[in-house]
């Protein structure tokens, strides 16, 4: 076989064989296949598409280039949950807790957030003394003994996708469905998980910013997991403004708390609620989806998912007196309120922009050795379509360099759009995609 | 600027400037853009294409890549002429020798030949003595004396397109026709000459199988040479069976001699005559094209071509008897006659495996290192639409290995078809395409 024929396939419109496909993934993991090679084939792809079995088959060559996690010595089904990254994402620090109080066991791999933004590592790193670093044994210990787990990405997880990634990225290849799919996937499938959740995201503040792209990378993910053999959903929700209220580490800590509580965003606990009884219900917790999200909300009620979250601190080394104390978190020594400049009603928010306030104030990566503050950041008070008066706090900045603060507020103002009339909110929940189907919301 | 935008640009069918490609080249000549970016670039071409500004604006950075000859020692104006590459094509040694009779000066760099089509220089060293060794000095001196001088390739002419064909090469991104023409002009622009006359075959052992790429090619490489302010025409031929009846170096050199003594292919000369024409025509040797023609006519009835051949011959050094006596070039041991196997016409020749028979035969390089032996090749006594019967010589063959005679006559054989029914000729001159327009005939 050579690397040569199959780019020629390709620029051609044909299809590649399973063979194929291995062929290349193993030769470029191993170097075999030059950069300049797999750079004209990617290219090739862009133009002419992968079909869904390839696509399957690269997922899989990819997520057998490196390790592959063996979760066997945790009991029953496991399930997973990806997020395909969107601005004030903390979704994990609710979802996990809340599965995990109905039994589902949570061992999740996270990464460290980078640009705009975060990651549930930085995020839970605001517990004082919390930590990722477990061994393999503690981390599959803490599972069986209290349900849930956090490990740093430690493991060679997919390693074709990395060298594959880093070249699309520099040689404008990225945009192809099939390539981001099975970029996702592929390291999904190596994590081990038998059932996997996708939160897609669409909107300002989303890597897909189309509803339309947004649901075709949905149903080619689904495709592909199921394709696999792990049960795959896929929920589609908006991504148009930040998730919820609070953007940046301690802040959203603090809101997955109150929501934990019963007093956070609305749409925060309907995104959990609905990711979360389809990880109850494929995992065989629950008879059907309504009744797993039943389970899902008393969790909520009766506190249990609060006391899990902080077992779950507690046990990675955490500070879990700050979660029924959230002023134990890191906090900002500068809060600057923002206020409307004039009456109307908020139309649009630049939501990735609100992840580059928080950046800006200190709360993000620039590169992968920056150091970030997890105090800073800002909470909005008014979210789109919400009424505003001149001078009403629309908006609050923690912060600790008074520079930074004010050229994070312009910034954050810039943001914002605001209407005279009335505005239309969008749906939050828009698509749910299973291997049965797709249902519109 | 980034190439990284360049990528994204051509990928999204967008135009690049002249900064952008001028850029480009230099950056990717130096080594600072990688071949992996290049790469992709080159296959979002494949699918985009180039307008007309970039394919010039490309050529014109390629030629200015390298060194460029500066041919103004030389009196007048400068043609030279290039040939896409085809089999038996012998068309320099005795289109030089007519144009240079008629007063135009021949200062040609010639390459070696590779794979199954042979070089103007190894057939030229069947004269023994014969070298192109020149230096610089030598070169002009010669061309200023007698009208015509040979060197073999040692300027560093247009390195870019070098880098960027053998990149293309293990890509699989070649057959563009911007690409493909802006390779070939990039060298010719850069070698100097005012008028470049080209040679574009089409055919069963052309670069071109079909004739319509044929005439994108020629349309693409006229408008490239015209843009870059040269007068440039292109005439396609066939090249469905050999040019002439000999292939292989010594052959087709007495082929040579043959046709400049008014007894050779009649194709040939008809090829050398339009050519030609062109050629004497626009380095105004000529009030007319019709008048160039009458004039390299007399140069064969006459045997001025003939007398300037030896005389170049001689001034580099060969031995200009063979010129007159061509029992002085190399020969070879065995001798072996092909005949019919069954009575008809012959219909179709492969073109490439006639070339392939040469290579086996030893006559050709199978890779840059090889040594090759100038007494060997095969003669047509037949060509396509000729009839033969059982038992007749349809070709001679020529070599020093009975082993590989016996292999070069299998393949020869399996070359070949014939009819039971008459078959039609071609017509040999096909199109012939200036500035102007483009003529069919």
């Amino acid at each position: 076989m050579r690397m040569y024929d199959m780019i020629m396939k390709k620029r051609n419109g044909l299809a590649l064989s399973k063979e194929e496909i291995d062929f290349m993934i193993t030769g470029y993991t191993k170097g075999d296949i030059p950069d300049y090679q797999m750079a004209a084939f990617l290219m090739a792809v862009y133009f002419k598409g992968m079909n869904e079995e390839e696509t399957i088959n690269l997922t899989m060559a990819m997520a057998h280039s490196g390790d592959v996690i063996d979760l066997s010595a945790i009991e029953g089904l496991k399930a997973d949950k990806h997020s395909t990254g969107g601005v004030g994402d903390k979704t994990s620090l609710v979802l996990g807790p809340m599965v995990a109080a109905c039994g589902v066991p949570v061992a999740k791999m996270s990464g460290r957030g980078l640009g705009h933004t975060g990651g549930t590592i930085d995020k839970l790193e605001s517990f004082p003394g919390f930590s990722t670093a477990l061994t393999n044994e503690e981390f599959i210990g803490n599972v069986n003994r209290i349900g849930m787990a956090i490990i740093g990405q430690t493991a060679d997880l997919a390693p074709a996708d990395k060298k594959l990634y880093a070249l699309r990225d520099v040689t404008a290849t990225v945009d192809n469905m099939s390539l981001i799919a099975s970029s996702i996937m592929s390291k999904k499938l190596a994590a081990g998980s038998d059932v996997i959740v996708l939160d897609v995201k669409t909107g300002s503040g989303a890597f897909m910013k189309r509803e339309d792209d947004a649901v075709a990378l949905a149903r080619e993910m689904v495709k592909i997991g199921t394709g696999a053999g792990r049960e795959t959903v896929a929920i589609i929700s908006d991504m148009d403004q930040p998730l919820g209220f609070a953007v940046g580490n301690a802040l959203e800590v603090k809101e997955a708390i109150d929501t934990l509580n019963g007093e956070g965003s609305r749409e925060l606990l309907e995104l959990c609620l609905t990711l979360g009884s389809y990880m109850v219900f494929c995992t065989k917790h629950a008879e059907s989806v309504e009744r797993a999200r039943d389970m899902l909300m008393k969790t909520i009620e009766d506190k249990s998912a609060l006391r899990k979250l902080a077992e779950f601190v507690e046990a990675q080394g955490g500070d879990a007196n700050a979660v029924y104390d959230t002023s134990l978190l890191p906090k900002a020594s500068i809060v600057m309120e923002i206020k409307a400049e004039e009456d109307g009603f908020i139309e649009k928010i630049e939501t990735d922009e609100i992840g580059m306030v928080s950046l800006i104030l200190g709360g993000g990566r620039e590169t992968k050795e920056s150091e970030i503050d997890l105090s800073v950041g800002v909470v909005l008070h008014k979210k789109i379509s919400d009424a505003v008066k001149v001078g009403e706090t629309i908006a609050t900045m923690y912060g600790n360099d008074l520079e930074k603060l004010q050229q994070a507020k312009e910034r954050f103002m810039s943001a914002l759009t605001f209407s005279k009339t009335p505005v239309t909110k969008n749906r939050f929940i828009k698509w749910i995609i299973t291997a049965n189907g797709t249902t519109k919301y």
